[in-house]
């Protein structure tokens, strides 16, 4: 009986939104407002019938379609592409972001709402709704204008910051106030968290998925593809970070596997039905009644999302240097919000820290900006005319020489080769150095946790501590080449930019090789302090560690050639996997 | 935390079963195999770790895996292909499930298992799996061979009767023993149910689907079959039928739109991933100690299957006029047994009326004679060749020519022609006379239930009893007047062809004319009788009926033309439905 009664709950689901999705598609609306208009009707608040038995069982299926709707989101995302975006789609969506968090935060205060709720809101308005954005840019036929590429930018790069955002708001939830050390201290976590994944993820998974793709049917596929993503999603919530980072960044590491396209085909289907349910589960979070109730925080925090958004957006790009209608269009574009409100409202039900009616609140005033987004994105061009024409001429002139001035500010020449040199060997400096302090903390949480079986070993944990660390540093010793080599190179190329041909005369080859010197040493000591901090656990007495790292520098001179290689082909595979065709290697 | 243990224990499904099936990928054996070896590994019996922490929720979701691998097999049935294929796939494989029930009960009986064990290892025999052997001849390359289409053939009248065979054992488990009377009944009235919602199913469904399906976006589309399929699955379980009687027909239904092959196209990975599931779960139940135990029943049954299946498939194909090497081969690639023996072991535990050894012991032959299915289709030619060498030339020669005659059996020319007629006028009839006894059957059970609310019109019992049967028989006067006009057809045909022009001389028209006018009467008179017997509960008094029959037969005489043209209007739309792009038009 069981079954059958979870059997009925989905058929009412799926023919209730079937019906209403038809509905809104033959009305030209968002599909997304049909699912939660049915999630409406079939709730137990609005109708006096009990259509939904088993709640719980729907609820779990929208945690999966959440999953699912991110991975998906992380599929289409591409590193490449936010590669190319570059730093205008940066500044805006910061700008947007940073800005709406406090207007929110602001309007909840002045509702004289909690703290918490306050900030959820805030963060609620921040994300625009890539899909209700791509659905309307398709409707209106203008996915091919340069607006609409901006645009695009800036939903990569708002997704990504969603992504940190959320993370910091487990944080700021479970400490229960807003450190600024915690606040860095969880970002600075979080991005060297990311980092590893990435680049481990980077070598390893593209390689699985497309050995599999090759050897299997489209079932098979999409069953290890599955496995991956919910294997990587409970990983990542072991660790503490929210589910939805895991789907969403395992999507973006698949992503870069040849066979993407194959996997996002099979895919879709079943996104499509979970984040129906996702969509009608939220819809059946509604209550009629509290939705009267707080009819007018809606109506202000509705206004609130167009007026603030526009206004932002269209600040942050133009701020980025694109010509006023340029700007104003992706400002009204980008006014309203959709799925990634949605996750950080059940974030903050999940962690218990929001009061009841912010997710009813949030739905209404997505389901109001998500109906006003064509009308936003038709209306914007005639605006840009009528404020181009209405201005004074002062204010158009100003913002027009600005936009000029902003074009001609890119280096050009020869310039911009170097700084992009000298920009590419600060990352790989960088990634490098998290890698090796990656190594070492992994070692030490398997120490203390007793996954080395050092015990087989030895007894006392001096000798323990010595040899678990002394595992990390050789596996990190590739990576230590490679960042005392890159910063070598770093330090020559900034001595040779620093210090021109004519001044220093007889004594210019030494400075600069003291230069050159100085900056991988500078490095090695940074790396050498963070280390010790972060891998305390497994800190062995100083004596023995300076024991162990004579030995180490020891081996580094005996196998130099041997780990250049090492790591020359790890670089090797993971810019295989990131160069693929289309793509002209880079060096 | 819930939802937690709940994406936990996917991810633990989809990692295994992607790494199980990509090995048998990998080595060339069904995948099918992969998923309940996953199954196995992480079930509660094989491994002292405890991987599934809420099996219940893993069983509901293989429960959905069922209705959707049921309903594709439904969406590649097609009424038209089995229409082409013809009496001779019907012929092969109802020799062989009478044979294989027959073959599994005996051996049951033989190892004293119980009559209705016994019976359900019958059922699972029979059937093989459709799944496999497309896989197996894919594999081989052989899927355009003859023997490989009449094999197609076997596999859909096989689905066919599976269902019937189902819904016998359904009725079998409930009233607990085997009464001819009641099996007949049973049979009749689910061959009444399917007739009924096949013709109302394809009236409806495929207009529906391809409305949906023009005006939608794939998600919705989604969506939208989901909800009819799960919706008519809840239908016919709440009348008492199986849910995968239900999904399979829906799914037969759906395939008659014509946007079938987007509605595959998107269904398929959700049915991958819960068919995956589903096997999956099968794999969980097997208990590595139990399959010890019943090493000799899994055996000797795997052997039964085997060798029964070569000989009755072989034989039937042969019996229905195929050459001995192609008989052998059809033969040869049937022996095995697959979902449909795992559907019809979980309805046994379901009905709670088998022993729980049956279900693994099904399981452990259906591993095994899949594994072997590949080496038997390529031993097949090989084999025919050494018979057909060291048979003694009498058996050959009987052989060789009861295939000739066969070949020559069928009718030619007009005779042929006639015998299509007179077998489309009898099915018309045979049809509108179910559809006349289900609208009188539905009447009296909408009069049953209150559902009429004649209450507002009348009082007494048998006022409202003659009100209920006058509106069914308004409802169904034009299908009566099409059972008259075809029986009266086919009555003038029979009279053609029974008296020769030349016996009775004057009187022949005289007696032709009697002829075709008793038909009819007749016909009526037996429809009479059903509707009388079926629907007693709204039969009004002696008196009053033959009033409102009185009533019918004037407003027929008056309606006459409007019932043809409605009756015909409902015809001309079931036939679009049937005869879509690619099919002549019949009549």
């Amino acid at each position: 009986m069981h079954e059958l009664v979870f059997i009925q709950d989905l058929a009412t689901v799926m023919l209730v939104a079937g019906l209403t999705t038809v509905l809104f598609q033959r009305l030209r609306q968002p599909v997304v407002l049909g699912y939660i208009i049915a999630g409406l009707l079939i709730g137990p608040h609005t109708l006096p019938v009990i259509f939904i038995h088993e709640e719980q069982t729907i609820r779990t299926l929208s945690e999966l379609g959440m999953i699912l709707l991110l991975f998906a989101l992380g599929l289409e995302f591409s590193l490449k592409k936010l590669r190319a975006v570059g730093g205008a789609a940066l500044v805006a969506a910061f700008a947007e972001i940073v800005l709406m968090v406090w207007i929110g935060y602001e309007i909840g205060r002045f509702f004289a709402w909690s703290a918490m709720d306050s900030l959820f809101l805030g963060a609620m308005l921040s994300i625009s709704s890539t899909t209700i954005i791509m659905k309307a840019l398709e409707d209106l036929g203008l996915k091919r204008e340069r607006f609409a590429q901006l645009m695009f930018g800036i939903l990569i790069v708002e997704d990504l910051l969603a992504i940190v955002l959320m993370a910091l708001l487990t944080g700021i939830a479970s400490t229960g106030g807003v450190e600024a050390a915690d606040a860095f201290a969880a970002v600075g976590r979080l991005g060297l968290f990311m980092a590893v994944s990435l680049v481990v993820g980077l070598l390893l998974v593209p390689r699985v998925v497309d050995y599999i793709a090759r050897v299997s049917r489209n079932d098979v596929l999409l069953v290890a593809v599955l496995g991956i993503c919910f294997g990587f999603c409970l990983l990542v919530t072991e660790l503490g970070y929210s589910v939805a980072l895991g789907a969403f960044m395992i999507g973006a590491i698949v992503a870069e596997s040849e066979s993407v396209a194959r996997v996002e085909r099979i895919i879709m289907p079943v996104r499509d039905m979970f984040s129906a349910i996702f969509f009608v589960a939220i819809g059946m979070l509604i209550d009629p009644a509290l939705l009267m109730e707080y009819a007018w925080p809606i109506f202000i925090v509705t206004i609130a999302v167009v007026v603030g958004k526009v206004v932002t957006c269209s600040f942050g790009s133009f701020v980025a240097g694109n010509d006023g209608r340029t700007s104003l269009r992706v400002g009204m574009g980008l006014a309203q919000i959709g799925e990634f409100s949605f996750v950080i409202a059940s974030l903050g039900l999940t962690l218990k820290v929001t009061s009841n009616f912010l997710y009813p609140v949030a739905v209404a005033v997505s389901a109001l900006t998500t109906f006003l987004t064509p009308y936003l994105i038709r209306g914007s061009d005639p605006l840009a005319g009528f404020l181009s024409r209405h201005l004074p001429g002062r204010v158009t002139g100003v913002a027009n020489a600005y936009t000029d001035w902003m074009g001609n500010l890119g280096l050009s020449g020869q310039g911009a080769i170097v700084m992009k040199m000298i920009r590419r060997l600060v990352w790989h400096v960088i990634i490098n150095m998290m890698l090796v302090i990656a190594v070492f903390i992994i070692v030490a949480f398997a120490y203390r946790r007793g996954f080395l079986h050092l015990d087989l070993l030895a007894g006392q944990p001096t000798v323990k501590r010595s040899l678990a660390w002394s595992l990390a540093a050789l596996l990190s010793l590739p990576m230590i080449v490679a960042a005392y080599r890159k910063a070598g190179a770093l330090g020559m190329l900034l001595a040779e930019l620093g210090i021109p041909e004519r001044v220093g005369g007889a004594r210019n080859f030494a400075i600069r090789s003291m230069l050159a010197r100085i900056i991988p040493v500078m490095v090695m000591l940074i790396l050498g302090l963070l280390v010790a901090a972060l891998a305390s656990t497994i800190l062995p007495p100083r004596e023995v560690a300076l024991v162990i790292v004579a030995i180490g520098i020891g081996l580094t001179w005996l196998l130099w050639r041997v780990l250049v290689q090492v790591h020359a082909r790890l670089q090797a595979a993971l810019r295989d996997t990131l160069d693929k065709p289309g793509h002209a290697p880079e060096e």
